[in-house]
């Protein structure tokens, strides 16, 4: 069984995945008479195809026990989603790049830090949602539209990865 | 001067200006192996009027103090425009209805709860954003695209309304 350790998330690390949603390192200005700072177009949210539109939702997750067992990774092949947590729990990511269904080798891990959301962009493979330590609310954007928007892929073995 | 006592945040009292990003009340149904709960579609983003494209941004607000003159409303007429604190910190809204430039008897101030966004829909007067006690951070989805999306409108007086 392969060991996942949980990297740090950069943009540079998950740039194969999607886009980090933070302040840091993004282009901002002043608005709102200088009261306001603008970090601005943070993800690049990709979700027309097919006559898709964006639409906001709230995921609660129930928190999650480590070590964890990762047995099955989803893809949204038609639309990015964006996860902005709306606490400061701490939550995991873990990732595949998009293309023939993962196996254990090709999944990586991050430990997204305070203030940082992702957007998987279309196709790349995904855990469902792992909160830790208490419920956690998150902001997503992601597509609403027609078409089938969503594969699953089980992991052979069991399991064949874990985050401890 | 009118002075503006901000109301409690519900559905109802804010639909003539947009939605109340909430789970409360809203469409939720399991996903992810009952492991999270998705409340579904919050806001009714509209941002596709002339070419447009929804966006994901960070706004930074500097604490307002208290009593705060308002002096000045803007809107959106190409696109709503919502707001998700990332934080716990309190926040006022300050809105009129769509329409002819708003007079101080126009104004209608809200104060969000925990856990509570809005989207302001297309042509809502609003005031900027309103941090209090610190500073805030608030997810935004609004709309990025070609045409003057942005009119602000000086209120006569000086000032002509307040929140103590």
């Amino acid at each position: 069984m392969r060991t996942l350790t949980p990297l740090p998330l950069t943009r540079e690390a998950f740039a194969p995945f999607g886009d980090v949603i933070e302040t840091a390192g993004a282009r901002h200005y002043p608005i709102n008479e200088g009261t306001t700072e603008r970090f601005h177009d943070l993800a690049a949210l990709d979700v027309a195809a097919g006559e898709g539109r964006a639409i906001v939702s709230v995921f609660r997750g129930q928190p999650r026990a480590l070590p964890l067992a990762i047995r099955m990774m989803e893809r949204h092949p038609l639309g990015s989603q964006a996860f902005m947590p709306l606490s400061d729990n701490p939550w995991l990511v873990v990732v595949a790049r998009p293309g023939v269904p993962p196996g254990p080798e090709d999944l990586v891990a991050f430990r997204p830090g305070p203030g940082q959301g992702v957007n998987y962009a279309p196709g790349v493979w995904h855990h469902p949602l792992i909160a830790l330590g208490a419920v956690s609310d998150f902001l997503v954007v992601d597509r609403a539209g027609p078409g089938a928007n969503c594969d699953e892929h089980v992991l052979a073995g069991d399991p064949v990865a874990r985050i401890l």
